[in-house]
Order: C-alpha cells, then sequence, then structure tokens
C-alpha cells in the first residue's frame, strides 16, 4: 500500500509523518516513511541543482525532469522495493506535487506532466493521498516562525520565497485534483492543531489502510 | 542550421570540431560551438551528478532523465537562441548519443527514449550529422592515450571503463541510426589520420551546409 501526504508549505506535512508512523506501528504494519525530493543519496545530489539560488535560469522544463529523475531513483531504489516486500510506504510529496507546483503553480502543460509520469515512472500512482489542506496566509506564517528558529532550512528553499498568489495556486490546483479523484484523496482540515489534524488523520488511516494489503 | 557531431569516445569529435569551426569561419558564417553534456553552468552540475563514481546504483531511467534535463536546459539557454539569432550550431553530441548509449547499449526501450525526446525537447532534430565511425578498440586505444597525459580527465569519465562489447554496440547502433536517416548522417571514415578525416568534414560541410540559412 502506497501513502502519499501532499498539501502547501507549512501545512503539517513533516509533522503528521509522526502520527502516522504512531498509527501504523500500533497497527502492526510493517512500514517505511520517506520523503521527496531527496529521499536517495542521488535525489540529494540533485536536490541541491534543485535548491541552489544561482541556478535561476533553470528552465521550467529541465527543473520538470530533475524532480521526475529523483523520482525515478527514489521509486526504483526505495519504494518499488519496499512495496515488493509487503511495507506500507508513506511519502511526503510524490506527483501530485509536481502536477500542482510544475504545472497548476507554474503553467507547464499537465498532460505533459502526466505524459512523463506514466513514461518515466510506469504512472505508479499512491492508493492513498492524505491532502492537508491550509490557507496559505497560514502556511506560510508557520514557515516562516520555522525559518527563523533554523536558517539554515531556510536558505535551502526557493520556494518560501515565492508569492502568495503562487500559493493559491497550488491549494487551489490539490483541491481541484482531490475533487477528480474523490476514492484516492482525502482532504484534512490543517487548519486546526496539531491533535486535532492528527485524529483526522487517524480516522482516515483506520478507513483505508485497515484490513488492506 | 544545427549540426551535430556523433561517435564512440576517441572518434575525434572534440579533435575534429576546430576543422568544423575554421570551415564555418572561412565561409564567414556566424556560429556556435557546443557539448554535451555540460554545455551550461547547470548541466555541469548535472554532469557531476552523472559522472560521479559513486552514483553507481543510478537507475537506468533516472540516468536518461538526467541526460535530457541537461539537454533541455542547453537547448533553451544556449541552442535556441542562437539558432533564432541565425547561427549554426554545432554540438559535440546530441539526441543520438542519448539514443545509442541508452538505447542500443543500455537497453532501454528506444520508443520510451523517443517520446522522452519528443515531449521534453519538442524532438528538434539536427539538420546534419557528422558520424565519426570507427572501429572501437582503435578508439578506446586513442582514448587511453590521452588519460595517461591527462590524469583528471580519466577520473571523470564512467564510460571509458566499461567493457568493448559495449562500445561495439554504441557503433552498431549509430550505423543503424545512419542507416534508417541517410538525408540526415554523413558517415566519416574516422579510422584515417586527422587531416584525411578534416578533408571529409570540409566536403561534408561544402555539400551540405554551402548556400543554406
Ligand atoms: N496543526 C498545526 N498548527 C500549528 N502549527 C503547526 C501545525 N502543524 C505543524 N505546525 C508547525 O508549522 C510548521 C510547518 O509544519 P511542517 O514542517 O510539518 O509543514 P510541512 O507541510 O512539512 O512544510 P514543508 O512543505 O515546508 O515541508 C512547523 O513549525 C510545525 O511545528
Ligand atoms: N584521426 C586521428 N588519428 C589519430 N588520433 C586521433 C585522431 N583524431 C583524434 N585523435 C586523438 O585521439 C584522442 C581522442 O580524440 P578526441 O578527444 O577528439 O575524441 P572524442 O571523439 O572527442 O572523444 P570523447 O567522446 O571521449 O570526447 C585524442 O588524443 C586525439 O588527439
Ligand atoms: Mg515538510
Ligand atoms: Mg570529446
Amino acid at each position: 500500500m502506497f501513502i502519499t501526504l501532499e498539501g502547501i508549505e507549512g501545512s503539517g506535512k513533516t509533522t503528521q509523518m509522526r502520527t502516522i508512523a504512531r498509527w501504523l506501528t500500533t497497527a502492526g504494519r510493517d512500514f517505511l516513511t520517506t520523503r521527496e525530493p531527496g529521499g536517495t543519496p542521488i535525489g540529494t545530489q540533485i536536490r541541491s541543482v534543485l535548491l541552489n539560488p544561482e541556478n535561476r535560469d533553470l528552465a521550467p522544463m529541465a527543473e520538470l525532469l530533475l524532480y521526475v529523475a529523483d523520482r525515478v531513483q527514489h521509486l526504483e531504489t526505495a519504494v518499488r522495493p519496499a512495496l515488493a516486500a509487503g511495507k506500507v510506504v508513506v511519502c511526503d510529496r510524490y506527483f501530485d506535487a509536481t502536477l500542482v507546483y510544475q504545472g497548476y503553480a507554474r503553467g507547464l502543460d499537465r498532460d505533459t506532466i502526466h505524459e512523463l509520469h506514466r513514461l518515466a515512472c510506469g504512472g505508479l500512482t499512491p492508493d492513498l493521498t492524505l491532502l492537508l489542506d491550509l490557507e496559505p496566509g497560514a502556511g506560510l506564517a508557520r514557515a516562516w516562525r520555522r525559518i527563523h528558529a533554523d536558517t539554515a532550512h531556510a536558505q535551502e528553499s526557493r520556494f518560501e520565497k515565492e508569492q502568495l498568489d503562487f500559493h493559491q495556486r497550488v491549494r487551489a490546483g490539490y483541491l481541484d485534483l482531490a475533487g477528480l479523484q474523490p476514492q484516492r484523496f482525502v482532504i484534512i482540515d490543517a487548519a486546526l492543531d496539531e491533535t486535532a489534524v492528527g485524529v483526522q488523520i487517524e480516522a482516515a488511516l483506520a478507513a483505508h489502510v485497515t484490513g488492506r494489503q
């Protein structure tokens, strides 16, 4: 079973990974938690090209290909082996993030992105996607608080400096995808406090994971 | 006009770039000579991921995507602007190299590689491809001589350590492509000495470039 966590920056994905790990442990499931981009040594090298602030002239299509290269490496060396071993794989961001950031928000053709996903990743689709939905102002405020507590992280991310309307497009993109595939997506109200978000996630896991291979 | 130079390692591409530059200068043509991978600052960063000897577990599809990402960046920032400005662009390796190394020699599906090229590069095809054809044993012998004269270069390349039969598949792949597109390819006998190879190249340029925009 392949589960992904999606949502704008600061929506609480990394935070809620802990809730998911706890729930799966209690449920006695063998699992792997991982993240994109950068979940492999080669992915980390690719990530450093993507996040290098000097790479301002990175062509949108080249950026897309680097994300997909990282994904393929991550799928081949981490995700697929774990799935083949019967583990539940939980991944912090996946293909929907590419569709939303590069497609909905930056304007690359979404059919091209889908086509590339099919060619490079065999179109591997999550069984369950937890969408942490949050108003971008709130997400950025959380992210900024984190930045001020952690300067190294701040320097890493180009995205956090981007405009609010960009993040509005990201949020709207995610909600559009969730509307198109309601069986796969569960929308979580991420504006609540950490515990209340965790309760919704546990309910989604109980409904979708319990009893499934 | 877009010209590419192809051929196995040590076949003389970099050497003959000088002949081409001299010919175009004499012909009064404005031109750009460039190379793949690594023709841009971002390409150089991608190249270092591709050539890092620690990246032994780089998935073949991820490797392919990195080559195409480098190509897109190179096309967008160097090749297309130069073509748009009316220059002749001469590139040391291009799409045929991907098809031959990743497809014919490493066994990735060639239709997938074509499809990716169409999606990512708009399928941009050279007007003329000079194929420096050489028996791999001779090419590798030349390349080894160069390595011993230049240790830094030797450490850079994973390919030069690969088996002779791999290079046989590369050579056969190139010849197969040339057979499929005889209008675009000119096969140059690269076993002759540098001057004799240059004479063939000048003849090909005279036939294909003179009088063309
Ligand atoms: N429900 C919540 N209410 C308030 N603050 C929260 C909540 N969940 C997480 N936070 C805080 O918000 C910040 C961002 O959370 P987190 O890093 O989990 O988000 P994220 O979705 O992983 O962001 P990114 O996409 O940047 O990785 C952190 O400082 C975290 O402690
Ligand atoms: N016609 C020739 N006869 C003999 N030696 C040659 C000839 N052309 C080039 N060389 C020598 O062979 C070596 C390889 O040539 P060159 O670097 O031009 O090949 P290349 O096709 O660019 O290889 P690579 O694919 O590794 O970049 C060099 O040392 C060069 O001086
Ligand atoms: Mg996070
Ligand atoms: Mg060369």
